[in-house]
């Protein structure tokens, strides 16, 4: 079964933990497998990293800014947002992350991340545990 | 079963859109799971993102020469190709999309595209759905 | 059955190649699938690229060491590492690659390799097959 659910942005660019969401959904298949979580949207990422400090999340959009800058590209003449897109194809619109005994096997230091990257705006996440 | 198909690029960097050929693999494969698009190659990767415009795809070509140049690397004194090899390790040879009753759950904005780095060669993509 | 692995880093910044060790897990494994390899730190990541020369782990490192510089975060105010954290998160901790009878569908260019950020450290590295 393929699990969604919404996520509404509130920043240009924000990272926002989506941890819980994604661990009770595993909790709920139970058992062992590979976990999928997967943005079907072209200017939004996902990511895996540390949340216990969230400047981590803040550094990580202001590396991005650094090294994608806005308002060059041949994009921005048709839609405003080409940074977005080439930030998000380089990070990536989901990750794969083993469980075991209905438990995503992250580490201490690490959250699932969606990746605000043309915000604000709904999001949906896709999950598929097996 | 695990699908393969060739890809013959023309460019020195390209863009190159797999997603009617990834689409039709999952629609033969039919019911749900997660599909796995690869490239068994060092100077090659796969990202996701919008190929509406094209733009994108050569906005991320430029973005990324900018922040890999080209023959300042040690790997160029025996193969000039460095600079391919750090992009494709960034992007990844990779994505892994959730399927279900046999389409490919991509966004709107979504295409499965192969970025040929040290071209023009045969590129072989592998694709796994279950 | 996830099958879990050490390994004990010796640099601040180093890439070790995991192909063999991972390649054993698939052969005893057997048979078809995806195979995904995942470090569970948030300093740490999995790339796939080419290690026959060696050079490209290392020109891979100084990429990365001119893209993200060190020290200018807000996360070092915290702990000195905010550098490796936005490395991983761009380079993420894993990759899933297809295998059939029994071994990795790797192209000849390609090592499964862990990319240290933040070392010297022991890393754990979590394998599944299926």
């Amino acid at each position: 079964m393929i699990h969604e659910f919404l996520i509404r942005t509130k920043e240009k660019t924000q990272v926002v933990d989506l941890t819980e969401k994604v661990a009770a959904i595993v909790q709920r298949q139970g058992g062992e497998g590979i976990c999928c979580v997967y943005v079907p949207h072209a200017t939004a990422a996902i990511v895996i990293n540390e949340n216990a400090d969230p400047n981590i999340g803040l550094d990580l959009l202001d590396a991005l800014a650094a090294l994608v800058p806005e308002g060059k590209w041949r994009h921005d003449r048709i839609d405003d947002n080409a940074a977005a897109h080439i930030k998000a194809a380089i990070l990536g619109p989901g990750e794969t992350i083993p469980y075991g005994d209905g438990r995503l096997l992250l580490g201490r230091w690490q959250s699932v991340m969606l990746v605000e990257l043309d915000g604000p705006r709904e999001r949906k996440v896709l999950v598929r545990a097996a």
